[in-house]
């Protein structure tokens, strides 16, 4: 289904061939950590995504079933994008990332100190995270 | 350094910058999971890896201080490619993309329940892939 077909049998490339680019896993960032689901408010991060980019990785996202698409309760001619089940599984991955990028990164927006909380309390981190993603308090 | 430039300072987007391309990670899991160091051996991975973007990641990953490139101690006019600390602190990451792909990407090389022991055992896991790859046993 996708350009360019699966490159082996290992578990850690078939993950990289639905979500290893540069664009994907700032998208999915949005929707499961900042909880934007709408186009135009993933449109708006400060990375400036292109349009066509958008469109192209949320297309991707879900012919992975990682995205569903849904309609808008509030406006019925613009779509909500969430995250299924597969999706909600890479949450862990963008904490790391995340994580990674506050230890190493230079200067950032993460509070002084993120990238130590984490990794002393991961699942914790990663359980709170996920009841947010799918809006639990 | 790099053609593309840092595009937010949102530590996820800075983690992708580094490694947030089809290869980068492929590389370095051959490096700090499957414990090859040398360009021959990484090249004869089972995706296929072309020459030319193998050569380019591994300096990629050399100028982003993920790798280091040392002198073969057995043949002077060889190199090998080893991970830093910062490189080492990329293991998590591969090993959630692994867990992911396990437990969402149809038929693996991943032994049955390689994802669930995985998320039951995150830490210890972790700690236990980190001490292989620096040749602890």
């Amino acid at each position: 289904m996708d350009k360019q077909a699966k490159r082996s049998d290992c578990p850690v490339s078939i993950a990289l061939d639905a979500v290893g680019d540069r664009w994907s896993l700032v998208v999915l960032r949005d929707i499961l950590l900042n909880h934007k689901h709408r186009f135009r408010d993933l449109k708006a991060s400060d990375e400036g995504i292109a349009t066509n980019i958008l469109s192209d990785r949320l297309k991707k996202l879900e012919r992975h079933g990682i995205l569903q698409r849904l309609e808008d309760p509030d406006d019925r001619r613009q779509f909500t994008y969430v995250a299924t089940e597969k999706g909600l599984d890479l949450l862990p991955l963008i904490l790391e990332l995340g994580a990674w990028g506050a230890r190493h990164g230079g200067q950032t927006t993460a509070p002084v100190g993120a990238a130590d909380a984490y990794y002393s309390n991961r699942d914790h981190m990663i359980e709170s995270a996920r009841k947010a993603a799918r809006g639990v308090s």
